[in-house]
């Protein structure tokens, strides 16, 4: 193998996932970048990365970086999107892909024009057991495919007292448990079966109107599980906590959608169970080396995440055997392998991870979300 | 004790499961009423009954009968409970209470003004993990229940080939699968939560719009998990096979629902998700015996039914220790001691099981849930 | 059918529950016998049972009663069926059948002699996924069986301040929680594989070499999760509160149990691991209603109870549908199903219930049990 | 952080992991070394590695490696562990430590005269959960522990078909099963207990007494299901496919312990139950991301792992936040993040993970085990 050089833009919970599995796959992490030149050399120092970046333009001028990813707040996605393509480098932009569809739209139109790889982080889809389900609906298994219905639940943001930058709507978008959490579940399963989203009827919740936001900052998913007892100011909140979503598919499939940040005890738990002609499948984040497949007319089935059991396809994005439990830091790393072997060969037609046309895709879903719970109306997406 | 005199109207698949329950308790099933007086000879044989009665008039007629158990199909629900009220007996009614509110506000005038105890048979509240749940949240350990989500799956009319009377709109009623089984979910969390529904919003699926009908009859959970070959004729379809509801409830809580009698895998699998402000509980009837209880600031917890672990008020609905499983035949018996209480005491200010007037909202649930599917908006209840 | 009349001896934890078994299939409970006729009254009036007797030559002398139950404490066993089989009545016997060899081998001759029906209670035997699994062995399901291990583990005996008749040698036995619980696994594995012990390795626990023995009387499972404050008296205690045993299986397979009754956290908890040549099976007391079936070259299988997918000759021990669970209460009527079909019909060859001398055979592992650990070695049975 | 040099032996199953999980912590992998230079520079080149050795003598002439993982067949450990010794590098040793007690013991005593780091590669050790568990045992909410069961169960040797250097005594030594993952068990819950093994009696099998050796050599854990059909000869087996074995531990504690190679649909499969006076622990490495406590006093509990839930101490192993699952691959990287903390810092006094000590212990065991077997006698460790 060929080591690339990659850079990536976040020092926070997700930019340091990032920077771990580039390095498991054996390509080289150049540098990174915080929100200031010196956050960036902490960052680059804690992580024993060479650069810690002055600002994104530094990066782009780095001729050793070839690929960057972007693991800042959603606002910043657009702007550092567009530098990138221009630049010339290859992008992994973290979802949601920007903040309207207006921005989306440019940002699909400037990565059809350029050469270069730009994939969306919908991490998900790479559980080695996503990938198998995908497979088995392509194959037939399950049949015609009725419904598909699920959850994607967390607690981080139960009390009052929590707070990140998520919650504000110039900062994360006017949606936001649906943006960040819940279109991770409307990509998986759309990539699971094919299915395309049709029209949505959404009916959000907000159940704490205001939030203490720390005077000194708030991170995402801190170590603590306790009600924070920090200096803070009582803002209000319009985004969303928690919401159910109507779905109907092209071709008469339906679903329905549960979101909620403020369910106690459940930490990250996306949840999906597809309903078809032969058969069903269920699947939890929590528990991601097992796929539950469901039979009428037989004893159901517990997959457990093992190569050997698994379709040929699969088994490159499934390294460890049975039994040997893979997780969440593993996606990013089959992710970027997915991604880096279009770097290294040339895109390929029809990718396993998500292209800037998929988190499109995504950004109109959200826009459709909320103009639904606005008018309490179906919206066709 | 002194055991109650009591007979069972129909001898299909709840029937006998009545006639069980009574016995299980003492009581006495004096006899049994069938479609025609040969079927209820049988079924008084085959269940070592006394008496198999010609007519319900000839249960009623019988001074050893203090209780009339209703479980005939749906259509027969509101002329039968108006007889036995007539008669001045007791009457325990499956569900649904009747075919139309018109009926069941009739049928709730009735028993208001009559001396007897009128209960419906929602069983799944006398799940004693059920009884728990509702004595959590009552004491405050929930806290303000945000939101309820949740599904109700069954798989047995998976295949077109499958046939029940429910499937025909005259015998079961315009809405299946929601008033089949998703009045159960809804009897369940409201029972649990005290929450009442304002308004839903409903999206319903008939993923086969014909079915073969054998030309013999089909009975209910036959013990045949393939598809029949039996002589049949196709006959159009117009009731739901699954759908999804969302739930607006009296002061801001917010639900969701997905019911389906077509998902392979599922048998009878009721679920609820309670999101507090404290504490959430999950529940699944095909695990009846463990209450997930999650939290933010300690581990979840896992409540097996163990009387010596569960509310006092509730210890003597479970009968067996800790690590005995009990299941949903214990459910019936569970709900007779609460009703058979009553016969022998006098009716309860706030009985545990559901009241004619509990029987009556869900036939006005089930009623705004088809005219929200047909119009497509918000209908208020 | 023709109703059957039934007595039971015992009124503590599990005689009600015979009596509710015996209900629950339609036969008649003449009445109760407790350990003293006042006793014996206040059980009848509870349970609103005809009579209360005052001994049990009083339940042998009418005639009302076919068939007698055994529910008293282990050391009665013996005296009481040889009474009740001199009496010519058919006879179920809780286990452990006697409290030697000597005994149970003369009442497996008595019983050979009569011509009554005469059964030990091992009901675990009766769930429907054990009857299941044992199907699946000797259909070749499962391959040759290489080796069967597990555990039955409670806690109801966890505190130095817990105390039943149990921990009495005396009055229990000088092998406590095998011969209480143990032989239920015993019973089972072999039940299910067809296996028979040859020789049996063991090491016993006494965690708690002395107990407060209450000066009131302690009851089986009473519910209370609590360590008791009542008046109580230091005693010492010399039977095991937990152990493990090796088992060498006829024929080569091998084993190995674990038993406990001071396991905090599980109730009742009977667990085993069949692993054969093609498949392994794995059902846990419970979680009854699943079976899990483990292979190596397709998914595992989660088998749930449901009659359509089981063996047809298990089908009649099963009585509701799948999904609807059924539990521990449930494998006592469907194990006077089987005995009393035998005492309608007359003696079957290979009953599916415990024989007298499957009963000597378990009286004998435990002398076995109790001497190997003694002696620290190897004996054979 | 200051990066380290490393160098890797063995490049089979478990070499490459250990290269994965040191670039995680962004220390760099100089090197690898197989059975050949052939093979070194083809698994250099495919892991994306500068060198491929072509002698351990290479690796240890090389001044950029200052730690050598051995991840070569058990038979290699002793010599290649001596010669790294001898160099004065740092040495990360696969289990077991050694082939022998006599080689073992010379290990430790070299270890102890070196200043380096010397570990020995018990990953078990490493998941969050299991630091969880010991630390709550050390703080006293488990109580005495009375007793710890438990097993590993694995199923890639069922077949007679299946094959690997493990089954060679002269390869992988005379103990197998219990050699290759038995130990894994033993350390972990002697890490976690604090306990000390005293005596042990052991019951071992050898289902398959002729097995078919591939006559191109087998690797570990090849990704197919099926019962191979290459070109082979039938060799007979000494080693055990299975095995139970009792456990004394000093102060009066004891254990059992399963293991079997050939339990069909267990992958890998550790699982334990520790038992204490207060509270039980269970923990299953094929869900490693829960740990269940159970009481009797109150409902048992399901612990995600959830750094915000886990004592402070062990936070720093656990990585992600709670909900998103780590696995297998994780506990590699947490255990150099233990040894290298070491390398930089100096030897601490109480390390978490194994030293040449603890190995010697496992080794001393595996002797004990097989004596026990073959004298059907406890034997003293
Ligand atoms: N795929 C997945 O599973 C996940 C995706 N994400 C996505 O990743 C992004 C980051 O989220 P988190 O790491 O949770 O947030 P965070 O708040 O923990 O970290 C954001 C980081 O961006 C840095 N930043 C701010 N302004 C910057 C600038 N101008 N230039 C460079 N860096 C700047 C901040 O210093 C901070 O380190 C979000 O878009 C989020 O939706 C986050 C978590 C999981
Ligand atoms: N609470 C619960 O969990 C359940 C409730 N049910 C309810 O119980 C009722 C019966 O359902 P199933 O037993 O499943 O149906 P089924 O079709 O198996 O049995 C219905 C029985 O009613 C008898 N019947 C028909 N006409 C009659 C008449 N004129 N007089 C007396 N009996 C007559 C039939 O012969 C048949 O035996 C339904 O209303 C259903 O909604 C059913 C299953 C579970
Ligand atoms: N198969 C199973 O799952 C179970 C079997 N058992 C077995 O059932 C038997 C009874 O156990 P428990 O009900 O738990 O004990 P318990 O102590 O709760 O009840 C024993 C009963 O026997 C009565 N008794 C005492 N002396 C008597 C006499 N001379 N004549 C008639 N009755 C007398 C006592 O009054 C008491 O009601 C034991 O042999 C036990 O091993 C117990 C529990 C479960
Ligand atoms: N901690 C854990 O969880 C695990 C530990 N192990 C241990 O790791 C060791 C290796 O096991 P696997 O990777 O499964 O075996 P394997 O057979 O897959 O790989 C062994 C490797 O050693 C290489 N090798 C052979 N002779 C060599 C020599 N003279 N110099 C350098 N390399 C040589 C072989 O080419 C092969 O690549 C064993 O001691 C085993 O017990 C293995 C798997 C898991």
């Amino acid at each position: 193998m060929k080591a690339l050089g990659v850079a990536v833009v976040g020092t926070g919970f997700i930019g340091p996932v990032h920077v771990e599995a580039v390095r498991r796959l054996g390509h080289r992490v150049v540098g990174i970048l915080g929100s200031s030149p010196e956050k960036s050399r902490v960052a680059a120092d804690q992580l024993g990365l060479e650069k810690g970046y002055a600002s994104l333009a530094g990066v782009l001028a780095d001729d050793a970086v070839q690929v960057v990813h972007l693991a800042s707040p959603n606002v910043l996605h657009f702007p550092q999107c567009r530098q990138v393509l221009a630049a010339g480098k290859h992008v992994v932009c973290e979802k949601p892909l920007a903040m309207t569809t207006a921005e989306s739209a440019e940002l699909v139109k400037l990565a059809v024009a350029s050469p270069v790889v730009a994939a969306v982080n919908y991490n998900v889809r790479f559980y080695p057991l996503v990938l198998e389900a995908r497979e088995r609906v392509r194959a037939g298994g399950v049949g015609r495919v009725f419904h598909v219905s699920g959850s994607y639940l967390q607690d981080w943001l139960l009390y009052p007292t929590d707070f990140n930058w998520r919650v504000r709507a110039e900062d994360g978008g006017g949606l936001r448990a649906f943006a960040d959490i819940g279109t991770h579940w409307i990509d998986t399963v759309c990539f699971i079966t094919g299915l395309e989203v049709e029209a949505v009827f959404a009916d959000l919740q907000t159940v704490h109107p205001t939030r203490q936001q720390p005077t000194g900052g708030g991170e995402t998913f801190t170590a603590s599980a306790n009600r924070d007892r920090r200096a803070a100011v009582e803002v209000p909140v319009a985004t969303e906590d928690a919401g159910s979503l109507l779905l109907r598919f092209r071709g008469g499939a339906k679903g329905s959608l549960t979101v909620s940040q403020v369910t106690a005890g459940r930490k990250n738990c996306l949840r999906f169970d597809i309903a078809g002609a032969e058969a069903s499948l269920v699947w939890d984040s929590e528990e991601p080396n097992a796929l539950h497949i469901g039979y009428r007319t037989k004893p159901n089935e517990r997959l457990i995440r093992d190569p050997a059991l698994m379709t040929a396809s699969v088994t490159p994005f499934a390294n460890y055997p049975g039994g040997h439990a893979e997780g969440f830091p593993d996606t990013f790393k089959q992710l970027y392998r997915a991604v880096y072997a279009d770097v290294t060969n040339g895109r390929s037609e029809s990718p396993l991870y998500a292209t800037f046309a998929d988190g499109h895709r995504e950004v109109q879903l959200c826009e459709a979300i909320l103009r639904s719970h606005r008018e309490e109306k179906w919206v066709t997406v």
